[in-house]
C-alpha cells in the first residue's frame, strides 16, 4: 500500500477526550474515529487489525471443532420474553419498534436466539455436543461510554454457545473452550488469565473472565503468582493446572478463604477480554429446548456461552504493546508487517530502490506500507513509530551511497544497516 | 468437515412460505433459517457461501485500489437531518431512541456517515480521488419482506463511496467502479448487465443497476441483444463498449426513443445485485464538505455511491445455478469443493478408504465435506445433490472390489469411475 493513496488520517495532537492510552493511540494512528458517543468507525488501518484478530480467533475455534454461523443484529422481543430477560436486562438493552409496531431489540448477546435455533433443528442426543459461534456486532447502551472501543456501545464480539446432554458433558465442553481460549490469546500475543467470576445477567453457576494484566484495566483480580511463570502449552495436564491455579475477581475473592499463601497472592488490574458461562438449563427450561436421549425420552439441553470482545482485544493489545512514541504491534496482528520509508522522495536512486523493494515484498505476499509522501523525515519517522509496524525499512541517498539501507525493529528499537540483497535474504528467503 | 459433527439442518419438505426457488433451496439446504419477518440466520453452510462471495468482492475492490473501512450499523439522526434525508427517507428507515433519548437510525445506507468522515479528515485535493468501501449489515424496513434473503430487512451490503475534485474526475471514478463490478460479477460466476436506472432516494443524475437475468427477477429491463454475446475482459475498450450498449430499467425505457432495432431489443426479468450512483454535491453541499484546490480555495467534493447486495448475490447465484434436485454451486463460491459419500458406514474398507481420502484432501487444503452418517444411500445422494457441492466422490464396497470409486460432477451430472490414485491425480496434482 502506498501512503500517498491510502486513507490514513493520523493526528498530531493528543485528543483531549481520550484518557486511556489505547484510545489516544487508536485515534492518533488513524485507526478509529468517533461517530457519536460510544460508537466508532474503524478506519482502514484499524480495520486491518480487527480483521487479523478475528482471523486468529476464528482459526482457534475452528481448530477446536466449533462451527461458525451468523445471527442477525436484531432479535424479536418475544424470544426475550420467553426467557424472562426482556424486562430483566434493563436499560443497557436497546429496544426498537418497527413500522408494524413489532418490538425488536439490538442483541447485547444471543442466548435466546441460538436456543431458538437449537430447539427448532436439533432433535437427538446424537447431534450433541455442539458448539456454535459467531462474530457479530452487539449493542449495549452503556450509561457512560468511554475509553474508546474498550467500553463502546456498538462493539464487535465473538460469542459461542454450547449444547450438551448433561452436566458432565457440558463441563467437558466448558474445558474445551478454556483450552481453545488459552490457545487463542497466546496466538494473539496476549497473556490472559482465566479468573473465577460472577455470572451477572447471563446467569448460571460457573463463570470465568479472561483477564489481561494491565495497569489501566478496569477489573480488580487476585491470583496465584505462579500464574506469572505459567505458559500454556495445551493438553489435558495444562488445562487441569489452569483450573487449579487460584484467580478470582475481587467480588468473588475472600481473603479468609483464599488458599494461596500471602506472599504468593497478587492483586492487580486486568482488562477483561473474554467471559465464559456455564448456565445449565437456564434458557432451555423456559424455552422448552429438549433432545431425545438414548431411551427416546426428551431431556433439557445443558448450555454455556463464551464471549471474546474482539474490538476490545485490539485496545488491550495496544495497552500492552506501546511506548511513548506509539504502538508496537506483535507481528501476527500488525496491520502491515513492514513500513518502507523513502527519506527523499524525488531522489532518483531512493525512488528506484524503494519501488523495487515495494514490488518485491508485495509479490512475495508480504504486507508492506510504503511512505512515498513528500513529507519531512521527522514526520515520516514519527508517523511510522506511531502506527507501530513491526519493521521499518529506511532508504535514503546517504545510505545508498554506501550501498546500505537501515532496518529498524519497532519492538526492540534495534537498528541494523544492510544491503538490499541482505534485506531480501532476511525477509523473503522463506517466501 | 464430517457431517456427523456438523450443524447442517437440511429439510425434506418444501417450506410452504417460500415461493422463490432460492428461498426454498436455502431453507431446505440448511443455509438459512428465519428469525422473524425478513430477518434471517445464516447457518454454517450458508455463511461459508456468504463469506466466499464477500471475499471475491473484497478482492475485486482492493485490486481496483479502493480502501476498506467499517462504519457502525447505527448512525446519529443529526447527520441525516443535515442532509435533509431524516424526514425524506420514510418508513423504511428504522428509527431508534437510546437511553438518553438521543435519536439513532439503523443505517439503510451510509452517504451521510462517510461524508462526515471525509469532511473531518480529508483536507486537500491531493488526497483525492478516494474510494472507500465497507461490508456492513443494513436495515430497510420493507413493508412486505419476502423471497428470503432476496428482499430481507436486515441484509448484508457492500457499499462504496467515491470522492473527487470535479465532475470529470468523478465520472472517471464511476467508470473504474463499473469496470471493477464487471470483473467481480464475472468472478462470482454471474452475468450482470449494467442497466441505466432511476436514482431514487439516494439521488443524483447518473445511475446504473447491475442486473442478473433470471425469470424470477423482480426488475423489468430492456436491453440490446448484443449484450448476450458480450464477454467483459476488462480494459478501456470493453468499458466503452458497455457504456454504449443499450440497457434500461423499464421506468427509464421509452420505445419511441430507443436506438436499438426492434429485432435486437430484448425485454427480460432481472435480479438487481448492484446499484451505483453519481450524485455530485448532493451530500457535500448541505454537509459543507470541501477540500482545498490547487489554488488553495475550498471546493465541494463530487461523490458517488456504489452498492452490491452481498446476501442477495447468494440468492441470485442459486436462482441461476440449480436444477430440480438442488443447488449447483460454481466452484469459487461453493461452501465446500467436494462432497465425500461413504455408501456403507461400518464397512471396514469403505471407512478406511474414505478416511484416507478425507485426510489427503484436508491436508492439501481442499475443502471437503464427508458424509459419514449412518444414513441410507438415498438420503445421502439427495442431501449431496441438494447442497450442490461441485464434485461428489462416492465410495462403497461394490466399487472398491473392482478398485474403483465414482466421481460425479454436480453441474454436468457427468459420472466417471476411477481409482483412488486417479482421484488424487485429478484433484491434488497441482496442490
Amino acid at each position: 500500500m502506498k501512503m500517498s493513496h491510502y486513507f490514513l488520517p493520523t493526528l498530531k495532537e493528543v485528543p483531549s477526550e481520550a484518557q486511556l492510552v489505547s484510545h489516544r493511540l487508536m485515534l492518533r494512528a488513524g485507526m478509529i474515529a468517533q461517530e457519536c458517543a460510544g460508537i466508532y468507525h474503524w478506519l482502514p488501518l484499524g480495520l486491518r487489525v480487527l480483521q487479523k484478530v478475528e482471523g486468529i480467533i476464528r482459526k482457534g475455534l475452528d481448530d477446536a471443532g466449533f462451527h461458525e454461523l451468523l445471527m442477525p443484529t436484531l432479535q424479536p422481543a418475544e424470544l426475550w420474553e420467553e426467557s424472562g430477560r426482556y424486562e430483566a436486562y434493563g436499560k443497557e438493552m436497546l429496544r426498537i419498534t418497527d413500522r408494524h409496531d413489532r418490538r425488536l431489540i439490538y442483541g447485547p448477546t444471543a442466548e435466546e436466539a441460538i436456543t431458538d435455533i437449537v430447539r427448532r433443528f436439533i432433535k437427538s442426543y446424537r447431534e450433541l455436543p455442539q458448539v456454535l459461534y459467531q462474530f457479530q456486532w452487539k449493542f449495549r447502551d452503556e450509561i457512560r461510554p468511554r475509553f474508546g472501543v474498550m467500553r463502546g456501545r456498538e462493539f464487535y464480539m465473538k460469542d459461542a454457545y454450547s449444547f450438551d446432554i448433561d452436566r458432565e458433558s457440558a463441563e467437558k465442553t466448558y474445558g474445551r473452550v478454556i483450552q481453545a481460549y488459552m490457545e487463542i490469546f497466546k496466538n494473539l500475543g496476549l497473556k490472559a488469565i482465566p479468573v473465577r467470576a460472577d455470572t451477572g445477567p447471563i446467569g448460571g453457576d460457573l463463570s470465568h473472565e479472561f483477564q489481561v494484566l494491565a495497569e489501566t484495566g478496569e477489573s480488580d483480580i487476585y491470583y496465584d503468582g505462579d500464574f506469572d511463570d505459567f505458559t500454556f502449552r495445551g493438553g489435558e495436564e495444562d488445562l487441569n493446572r489452569i483450573k487449579k491455579l487460584y484467580a478470582m475477581a475481587d467480588d468473588m475473592h475472600d481473603s479468609a478463604l483464599c488458599p494461596v499463601p500471602e506472599d504468593r497472592l497478587k492483586h492487580k488490574k486486568g482488562i477483561e477480554v473474554g467471559h465464559i458461562f456455564y448456565f445449565g438449563t437456564k434458557y432451555s427450561l423456559p424455552m422448552k429446548t429438549t433432545v431425545t436421549n438414548e431411551q427416546g425420552k426428551p431431556i433439557l439441553v445443558e448450555s454455556g456461552s463464551y464471549g471474546i470482545g474482539v474490538s476490545r482485544v485490539v485496545a488491550a493489545l495496544i495497552e500492552t504493546n506501546h511506548d511513548e512514541f506509539g504502538i508496537k504491534w506483535p507481528e501476527q496482528v500488525a496491520p502491515f508487517k513492514i513500513g518502507l520509508i523513502n527519506l527523499k522522495v524525488g531522489d532518483d536512486q531512493s525512488d528506484r530502490v524503494c519501488a523495487e523493494i515495494y514490488e518485491r515484498f508485495r509479490n512475495a505476499g508480504v504486507e508492506i506500507l510504503y511512505d512515498d509522501r513528500p513529507e519531512s523525515v521527522g514526520v515520516k519517522f514519527s508517523t511510522m513509530d506511531l502506527i507501530g509496524l513491526p519493521y521499518q525499512i529506511i532508504v535514503g541517498p546517504r545510505g545508498l551511497k554506501e550501498g546500505q539501507i537501515e532496518v529498524k525493529d519497532r519492538r526492540s528499537s534495534e537498528k541494523i544497516l544492510c544491503s538490499v540483497e541482505d534485506l531480501y535474504q532476511r525477509f523473503l528467503s522463506h517466501a
